[in-house]
Protein backbone atom coordinates (compact mmCIF):
# COMPACT_ATOMS: atom_id res chain seq x y z
CA UNK A 1 0.00 0.00 0.00
CA UNK A 2 3.14 2.42 0.29
CA UNK A 3 4.70 1.37 -2.18
CA UNK A 4 1.42 1.86 -4.05
CA UNK A 5 1.09 5.22 -2.79
CA UNK A 6 4.67 6.50 -3.56
CA UNK A 7 4.24 5.09 -7.13
CA UNK A 8 1.49 7.38 -7.38
CA UNK A 9 2.92 10.42 -6.15
CA UNK A 10 5.82 10.02 -8.22
CA UNK A 11 3.27 9.14 -11.36
CA UNK A 12 1.68 12.90 -10.45
CA UNK A 13 4.82 14.45 -10.08
CA UNK A 14 6.11 13.66 -13.18
CA UNK A 15 2.83 14.85 -14.78
CA UNK A 16 2.83 17.91 -12.54
CA UNK A 17 6.46 18.58 -14.02
CA UNK A 18 5.87 18.15 -17.18
CA UNK A 19 2.71 20.11 -17.12
CA UNK A 20 4.53 23.23 -16.12
CA UNK A 21 7.21 22.44 -18.34
CA UNK A 22 4.69 22.34 -21.48
CA UNK A 23 3.37 26.09 -19.93
CA UNK A 24 6.86 27.10 -20.14
CA UNK A 25 7.95 29.58 -22.85
CA UNK A 26 9.60 27.67 -25.44
CA UNK A 27 12.83 30.07 -25.37
CA UNK A 28 13.02 29.26 -21.88
CA UNK A 29 12.93 25.74 -21.77
CA UNK A 30 15.90 25.80 -24.33
CA UNK A 31 18.09 28.39 -22.24
CA UNK A 32 16.93 25.79 -19.12
CA UNK A 33 18.13 22.72 -20.83
CA UNK A 34 21.30 24.32 -22.10
CA UNK A 35 22.49 25.37 -18.60
CA UNK A 36 21.86 22.10 -17.54
CA UNK A 37 24.29 21.08 -20.59
CA UNK A 38 26.89 23.73 -19.92
CA UNK A 39 27.03 22.82 -15.80
CA UNK A 40 27.59 19.23 -17.32
CA UNK A 41 30.48 19.76 -19.42
CA UNK A 42 32.05 22.62 -16.36
CA UNK A 43 31.89 19.06 -14.12
CA UNK A 44 32.42 16.50 -16.41
CA UNK A 45 35.72 18.28 -17.87
CA UNK A 46 38.08 18.07 -15.31
CA UNK A 47 37.38 14.28 -14.53
CA UNK A 48 38.26 14.03 -18.48
CA UNK A 49 41.74 15.99 -17.38
CA UNK A 50 42.69 14.08 -14.56
CA UNK A 51 41.75 10.47 -15.87
CA UNK A 52 43.91 11.39 -19.03
CA UNK A 53 46.94 12.34 -16.94
CA UNK A 54 46.70 16.38 -17.72
CA UNK A 55 45.85 17.32 -14.27
CA UNK A 56 46.86 15.68 -10.99
CA UNK A 57 43.83 13.09 -9.70
CA UNK A 58 42.26 14.97 -6.73
CA UNK A 59 39.63 12.39 -5.70
CA UNK A 60 37.46 14.52 -3.47
CA UNK A 61 36.86 17.04 -6.71
CA UNK A 62 36.51 13.87 -8.96
CA UNK A 63 34.02 12.60 -6.36
CA UNK A 64 32.21 16.02 -5.42
CA UNK A 65 32.00 16.75 -9.57
CA UNK A 66 30.64 13.16 -9.80
CA UNK A 67 27.81 14.02 -7.21
CA UNK A 68 26.97 17.06 -9.18
CA UNK A 69 27.00 15.28 -12.66
CA UNK A 70 24.54 12.47 -11.05
CA UNK A 71 21.66 15.57 -10.29
CA UNK A 72 22.68 17.54 -13.14
CA UNK A 73 21.92 14.33 -15.82
CA UNK A 74 18.16 14.72 -14.23
CA UNK A 75 17.40 17.85 -15.47
CA UNK A 76 18.15 18.79 -19.37
CA UNK A 77 14.99 16.16 -20.56
CA UNK A 78 11.82 18.41 -19.66
CA UNK A 79 13.10 21.09 -21.73
CA UNK A 80 12.73 18.75 -24.92
CA UNK A 81 9.26 19.52 -25.79
CA UNK A 82 8.43 19.49 -28.80
CA UNK A 83 7.21 23.30 -28.74
CA UNK A 84 10.75 24.26 -28.80
CA UNK A 85 11.15 22.46 -32.13
CA UNK A 86 11.09 25.99 -34.12
CA UNK A 87 13.61 27.51 -31.09
CA UNK A 88 16.17 28.94 -33.71
CA UNK A 89 19.27 28.90 -30.96
CA UNK A 90 19.73 25.72 -30.35
CA UNK A 91 21.58 22.84 -32.11
CA UNK A 92 19.01 19.97 -31.15
CA UNK A 93 17.55 17.95 -33.84
CA UNK A 94 13.80 17.91 -34.60
CA UNK A 95 14.44 14.06 -34.87
CA UNK A 96 14.18 14.34 -31.18
CA UNK A 97 10.56 15.04 -31.19
CA UNK A 98 9.91 12.13 -33.81
CA UNK A 99 11.69 9.69 -31.84
CA UNK A 100 10.88 10.16 -28.50
CA UNK A 101 11.27 7.16 -27.06
CA UNK A 102 14.79 6.55 -29.13
CA UNK A 103 15.88 9.99 -27.64
CA UNK A 104 14.72 8.57 -24.08
CA UNK A 105 16.94 5.61 -24.11
CA UNK A 106 20.20 7.71 -24.89
CA UNK A 107 18.99 10.13 -22.54
CA UNK A 108 18.30 6.95 -19.46
CA UNK A 109 21.89 5.78 -20.93
CA UNK A 110 24.02 8.73 -20.17
CA UNK A 111 22.19 9.15 -16.25
CA UNK A 112 23.07 5.06 -16.35
CA UNK A 113 26.63 5.86 -16.69
CA UNK A 114 26.95 8.47 -14.56
CA UNK A 115 25.60 6.41 -12.09
CA UNK A 116 28.44 4.03 -12.20
CA UNK A 117 30.57 6.80 -12.62
CA UNK A 118 29.77 8.39 -9.43
CA UNK A 119 30.10 5.28 -7.65
CA UNK A 120 33.11 4.42 -8.99
CA UNK A 121 34.53 8.23 -7.71
CA UNK A 122 33.86 7.52 -3.95
CA UNK A 123 34.97 3.87 -3.92
CA UNK A 124 38.14 5.40 -5.28
CA UNK A 125 39.51 3.38 -7.79
CA UNK A 126 40.87 5.29 -10.35
CA UNK A 127 40.67 2.73 -12.99
CA UNK A 128 37.24 2.38 -12.09
CA UNK A 129 37.01 5.71 -12.81
CA UNK A 130 38.38 6.06 -15.96
CA UNK A 131 36.56 2.94 -17.56
CA UNK A 132 33.10 4.99 -16.15
CA UNK A 133 34.73 8.24 -17.12
CA UNK A 134 35.29 6.55 -21.07
CA UNK A 135 31.52 4.93 -20.85
CA UNK A 136 29.75 8.42 -19.42
CA UNK A 137 31.64 9.95 -23.08
CA UNK A 138 30.31 7.53 -25.21
CA UNK A 139 26.93 7.85 -24.03
CA UNK A 140 27.12 11.40 -24.72
CA UNK A 141 28.51 11.38 -28.10
CA UNK A 142 26.06 8.60 -28.94
CA UNK A 143 23.39 11.07 -28.55
CA UNK A 144 25.27 13.80 -30.17
CA UNK A 145 25.90 12.37 -33.10
CA UNK A 146 22.17 11.19 -33.27
CA UNK A 147 20.47 14.40 -32.07
CA UNK A 148 22.71 17.53 -32.37
CA UNK A 149 23.70 19.25 -34.90
CA UNK A 150 27.39 20.09 -36.42
CA UNK B 1 44.17 11.91 11.90
CA UNK B 2 41.45 10.99 9.36
CA UNK B 3 39.73 14.16 9.93
CA UNK B 4 42.74 16.14 9.61
CA UNK B 5 43.72 14.13 6.12
CA UNK B 6 40.05 14.70 5.47
CA UNK B 7 40.51 18.63 6.11
CA UNK B 8 43.93 18.46 3.88
CA UNK B 9 41.90 17.24 1.28
CA UNK B 10 38.97 19.39 0.94
CA UNK B 11 41.43 22.21 1.58
CA UNK B 12 43.64 20.51 -1.58
CA UNK B 13 40.29 20.23 -3.37
CA UNK B 14 39.29 23.96 -3.22
CA UNK B 15 41.85 25.17 -4.46
CA UNK B 16 42.60 23.22 -7.34
CA UNK B 17 38.88 24.21 -8.23
CA UNK B 18 39.57 27.98 -7.91
CA UNK B 19 42.72 27.45 -9.89
CA UNK B 20 40.90 25.37 -12.77
CA UNK B 21 38.36 28.41 -12.63
CA UNK B 22 40.91 31.11 -12.81
CA UNK B 23 42.57 29.46 -16.25
CA UNK B 24 39.33 29.55 -17.88
CA UNK B 25 37.89 32.24 -19.84
CA UNK B 26 36.09 34.78 -18.36
CA UNK B 27 33.30 34.27 -21.14
CA UNK B 28 33.30 30.59 -19.40
CA UNK B 29 33.43 31.43 -16.42
CA UNK B 30 30.03 33.79 -16.94
CA UNK B 31 28.04 31.36 -18.96
CA UNK B 32 28.73 28.90 -15.89
CA UNK B 33 27.61 30.59 -13.24
CA UNK B 34 24.51 32.07 -15.25
CA UNK B 35 24.11 28.74 -16.27
CA UNK B 36 23.71 27.63 -12.09
CA UNK B 37 20.95 30.79 -11.58
CA UNK B 38 18.94 29.91 -14.98
CA UNK B 39 18.56 26.25 -13.38
CA UNK B 40 17.90 28.02 -9.59
CA UNK B 41 15.23 29.70 -11.15
CA UNK B 42 13.76 26.62 -13.10
CA UNK B 43 13.07 25.00 -9.53
CA UNK B 44 12.61 27.67 -7.14
CA UNK B 45 9.48 29.05 -8.81
CA UNK B 46 7.32 26.11 -9.07
CA UNK B 47 7.67 25.63 -5.37
CA UNK B 48 6.91 29.87 -4.64
CA UNK B 49 3.89 29.16 -7.34
CA UNK B 50 2.82 26.14 -4.73
CA UNK B 51 3.42 28.08 -1.39
CA UNK B 52 1.62 30.96 -3.04
CA UNK B 53 -1.66 28.96 -3.48
CA UNK B 54 -0.90 29.12 -7.31
CA UNK B 55 -0.41 25.57 -7.80
CA UNK B 56 -1.59 22.60 -6.55
CA UNK B 57 0.84 21.43 -3.47
CA UNK B 58 2.68 18.43 -4.69
CA UNK B 59 5.32 17.28 -1.73
CA UNK B 60 6.75 15.14 -4.09
CA UNK B 61 8.16 18.11 -6.54
CA UNK B 62 8.64 20.37 -3.67
CA UNK B 63 11.73 17.63 -2.54
CA UNK B 64 12.94 17.13 -5.51
CA UNK B 65 13.33 20.68 -6.95
CA UNK B 66 14.76 21.71 -2.90
CA UNK B 67 17.19 19.28 -3.53
CA UNK B 68 18.40 20.18 -6.90
CA UNK B 69 18.34 23.46 -5.49
CA UNK B 70 20.49 22.49 -2.72
CA UNK B 71 23.00 21.27 -4.93
CA UNK B 72 22.72 24.03 -7.72
CA UNK B 73 23.32 26.54 -5.08
CA UNK B 74 26.79 25.27 -4.49
CA UNK B 75 27.57 25.35 -8.24
CA UNK B 76 27.86 29.91 -9.39
CA UNK B 77 30.41 30.89 -6.92
CA UNK B 78 33.80 29.77 -8.40
CA UNK B 79 32.18 31.95 -10.94
CA UNK B 80 33.01 35.04 -9.82
CA UNK B 81 36.24 35.88 -10.64
CA UNK B 82 38.44 39.24 -11.06
CA UNK B 83 38.75 38.33 -14.48
CA UNK B 84 35.18 38.25 -15.25
CA UNK B 85 35.00 41.84 -14.51
CA UNK B 86 35.46 43.07 -17.83
CA UNK B 87 32.54 40.39 -19.00
CA UNK B 88 29.62 42.91 -20.99
CA UNK B 89 27.30 39.70 -20.80
CA UNK B 90 26.35 39.86 -17.23
CA UNK B 91 24.32 41.90 -14.50
CA UNK B 92 27.16 41.13 -11.87
CA UNK B 93 28.46 44.55 -9.86
CA UNK B 94 31.93 44.91 -9.94
CA UNK B 95 31.28 45.52 -6.35
CA UNK B 96 31.38 41.64 -6.31
CA UNK B 97 35.16 41.70 -6.66
CA UNK B 98 36.30 44.98 -4.29
CA UNK B 99 33.95 43.30 -1.19
CA UNK B 100 34.61 39.98 -1.51
CA UNK B 101 33.97 38.57 2.11
CA UNK B 102 30.54 40.46 2.33
CA UNK B 103 29.62 38.66 -1.46
CA UNK B 104 30.82 35.47 0.31
CA UNK B 105 28.14 36.28 2.79
CA UNK B 106 25.71 36.83 1.20
CA UNK B 107 26.39 33.30 -0.97
CA UNK B 108 26.49 31.60 2.06
CA UNK B 109 23.38 32.47 3.56
CA UNK B 110 21.52 31.80 0.50
CA UNK B 111 23.00 27.79 0.92
CA UNK B 112 22.45 28.34 4.38
CA UNK B 113 18.64 28.74 3.69
CA UNK B 114 17.88 26.57 0.81
CA UNK B 115 19.44 23.89 3.02
CA UNK B 116 16.77 24.71 5.38
CA UNK B 117 13.90 24.90 2.79
CA UNK B 118 15.25 21.66 1.55
CA UNK B 119 14.96 20.15 5.24
CA UNK B 120 10.98 21.46 5.79
CA UNK B 121 10.21 19.54 1.99
CA UNK B 122 11.54 16.60 3.34
CA UNK B 123 9.39 17.31 6.61
CA UNK B 124 6.21 17.50 4.75
CA UNK B 125 5.08 20.46 6.81
CA UNK B 126 3.69 23.20 4.35
CA UNK B 127 4.25 25.93 6.55
CA UNK B 128 7.73 25.39 7.25
CA UNK B 129 8.41 25.10 3.30
CA UNK B 130 6.19 28.10 3.12
CA UNK B 131 8.62 30.29 5.97
CA UNK B 132 12.08 28.32 4.23
CA UNK B 133 10.90 29.34 0.63
CA UNK B 134 10.59 33.26 2.11
CA UNK B 135 13.94 32.63 3.99
CA UNK B 136 15.53 32.49 0.65
CA UNK B 137 14.01 34.99 -1.74
CA UNK B 138 14.99 37.14 0.63
CA UNK B 139 18.60 36.04 0.86
CA UNK B 140 17.69 35.92 -3.25
CA UNK B 141 16.83 39.24 -2.83
CA UNK B 142 19.30 40.90 -0.72
CA UNK B 143 22.21 39.80 -3.05
CA UNK B 144 20.49 40.81 -5.90
CA UNK B 145 19.99 43.91 -4.38
CA UNK B 146 23.70 44.62 -3.71
CA UNK B 147 25.39 43.10 -6.06
CA UNK B 148 22.91 42.81 -9.38
CA UNK B 149 22.31 45.73 -11.68
CA UNK B 150 18.77 46.19 -12.55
Amino acid sequence: MKKAAIAAIAALGLTVALDAAAQAKPEDLVKQRKAAFTLTAKYFGPIGAMVQGKAPYDAAIVTRNAGFLETLSKMPWDGFQASTADVKETRAKPEIYKEGDKFKASADKMQAEIVKLAAAAKSGDQNAVKAAFGAVGQSCKACHDAYRRD
